[in-house]
């Protein structure tokens, strides 16, 4: 099984990148899955259900969402009816969507959860106590290979996931600070790990948004609308190859520069 | 002009490694200079004056610190006399220690300044400001290079440090999160920028403290001491390089393992 | 002198039981000065240029503000040319708005500056070196007495803040928690303190919003606009008596039912 | 019934002054139970075994606690033992101590829970759920009168949990914050609640602690120990009446003076 997942789809240029993108890089990269982190994907915050389509089109598998999650209401009937999408497994059970999803690739079956994590962030419940859930329920359907996405602004609150989740799933792969981390490795178990897989979207930005902007309301505190920026678009991710017992065997930082 | 800057210093296995290799990677990668941050160095917090002087004489050039600044009380008269270590430029006026300081190099004067970011971080006053002033007082002395170490949890407080600053100054080097990121590069005015150059300490750890021990923690809530890890110690930071008008030319990750 | 101050006025319910009562009131109580905490009085957060007018003629001398300053763009020219209104001292220099004002009263000349505290709200610079530096400028004009509004969070910065400034104004009265509290008193240099003087709006609510939506998003994280909820609509504030030397000498409650 | 509760009781000068006073005003009060937050008891940060048992001895009926419980680990095994001290019910289910208590009183049996916020404090579970689990739980001992702590930072998350509860519960009152509010009310259903009932111990203080101390780390970020204050002790509650149905029917103020 080799999977490649990007990390948090930023607007237009993000959004429109994946879909150009998904099918050409499935083949050159021989995968057998794409997940993407598509809660900035509404220019800016959240999803649209008609991205939701195209990007299913396009062959994305799986979508996973952040804090972002229903920052556009119209996504809640999808998240409620679609497989391709799960909301944070540690939101609350009346919450609409999934808190997992199993789908069939080439592979085998593949199960995804979608965790947030707590330091400096709005108030969730404990994810480690939602992660054992979800794996339990989730183990009805036997999946071959199970793919977390800790979406999390520390770096501590990931790499405690990720070696709580050790040798339990495939990959444990974090979001949400838009950067990149130079940390991707296999845990002793057998999960591959990395704090951050980066943004995919505009990267002469501030984590997307428009420089001046940012900036501007930064300095002088007059909040103006930060506009997703333009150029330098890129996809980030990582491609992680598992063998048949779903153990994780490389993981590698996936960067690609999108033609404007 | 050569100069590596190595990020969050953490305990005895980083504080060792740092006396034990200094020297040689000073002669093995050509370079002007050495700056640290030390901000947890003495057991995982703070810096104690016997380390100050120890780092000095292993041919440290300069320290910077972090919200951890005044962890050990021993360190304020370090602070008040030294040339060879700063507080963050943003502390209030009335703190212990140098908001900035430039110290000789073989290339020409090196000024260095350390910023506190303050997006989920203790309040501190306006780093924009600060490093405005810190910039204009530094004049007087006529550094060629400057060296700004931007101590930050949030990714876009990093991000807009390093374009507020592009042009003016050599590099803007993130630190706190103890974890390397992956977008080191030369900002379009010259100046080198990267998000986070990672710990120099204990790998096999949750951002250098013992695994188990933050683990149980976490999951049950009952605090103990979060010992310093000690396996997997490796250096980490970044090397940068800058032509005579003090711009960036290059930046590259600097890591290496340390035997044991 | 004696003067009013009413806490953040909350949306239609607060703005228009201040118009209907602020001149009555001023009788009745035999005021000199009537200050209120406009922040959330457009729809619940910022306020309109129109709002601005009204209170003035309705005969509020000042109005302060607090982390809803900008919310509604249109107050910025307000801000910029009228002298009844400040923004927080301790937002940046560069920001739209006056750091103090001097209005006359019947009893002499009232200084009015707003703050914001710092623990648990977004970042802003020193409030008490923002405080000095009002103060010292505000000197020019020999106001007789002199009302701060300490809007915070945390009881501790407001306190702290009370005590910094015993004996340097006539009070130091909190806002922006919405509810009042019951520490009313007179610090021992002379200075009215009072954590909290509460919200002027209805009190049948979640601080001055919607019971039922406020606790759906609670439970269950879909969002939703948050309403100004309509019922039990009272005036909260504290009534300051001060002395010729502009030392407070009595500092008591006031409550007013609005009738509906 | 007639419950009187105080809350967070500060240091020695908090701790003595209840173990001085609860006797007498059980009497002169008429009061059925008393209940404290002894989170602040040992120094300002935790409770004592040997505190908890002479408290007992006073005559206190149930401690809750707060964000402090763990600080002192000697309390431990008297967490896991004891009828008269409960743990946040929101706090893992695998933390030391109990999710509520019932106890025997002159008037019937009376459950109590203890909750924490979720607003600006550590990562907790959701209280909502929380409170629905122990309420349910505690129905098999089928206690007549039920008070639940609110210890929170924000007055919504109070507000929300008051009229979550309201016609529930015997009374929600808060604590945390240290200084008593003036709302103090019977709700609808009958519930009786306050956002804040007021710290028990020194007030010429900023939150319990040292003036100067607390003012000069604030001001120059140098930390020192914060010292318990020890000048105008007051002991700071509310006192609940419960009709045989469990209803509120009146809420009011308790401040008493203490002899120094
Ligand atoms: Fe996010
Ligand atoms: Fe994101
Ligand atoms: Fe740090
Ligand atoms: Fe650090
Ligand atoms: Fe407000
Ligand atoms: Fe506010
Ligand atoms: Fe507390
Ligand atoms: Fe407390």
């Amino acid at each position: 099984m080799r999977f490649l997942f990007l990390g948090d789809v930023v607007g237009k240029p993000g959004y429109s990148a994946v879909l150009a993108r998904a099918a050409d890089i499935r083949k050159e990269a021989r995968l057998d899955a794409i997940i993407i982190n598509a809660e900035n994907a509404a220019d800016g915050a959240g999803l649209m259900p008609r991205q939701y389509r195209r990007l299913v089109e396009a062959g994305v598998d799986v979508m996973t969402m952040g804090d972002h999650l229903y920052r556009r209401k119209e996504i809640i009937p999808v998240l409620q009816s679609s497989q391709r999408i799960v909301r944070p497994a540690n939101y609350p059970e009346s919450s609409s969507g999934k808190a997992w999803t199993v789908v069939s690739t080439p592979a085998g079956k593949l199960g995804v959860i979608s965790l947030l994590g707590r330091v400096f962030m709005r108030p969730v419940d404990c994810p480690f106590t939602a992660v054992d859930a979800a794996l339990e329920e989730m183990a009805t359907e036997n999946p071959r290979y199970v793919f977390v996405d800790m979406h999390a602004e520390a770096t501590s609150d990931k790499q405690i996931m990720g070696r709580y989740l050790d040798g339990r799933v495939t990959a444990v792969l974090g979001t949400h600070t838009h950067v990149p981390t130079a940390d991707a490795c296999i845990l002793p178990g057998g999960t591959a790990f990395q704090c951050d897989v980066g943004m995919t979207g505009p990267y002469d930005s501030i984590i997307g948004r428009d420089i001046k902007r940012v900036t501007q309301t930064t300095l002088h505190f007059e909040p103006c609308h930060f506009h997703v920026a333009t150029r330098d678009v890129r996809l980030s991710g990582a491609i992680v190859e598992a063998n048949e017992e779903g153990k994780a065997i490389s993981i590698e930082r996936f960067e690609e520069q999108v033609d404007q």
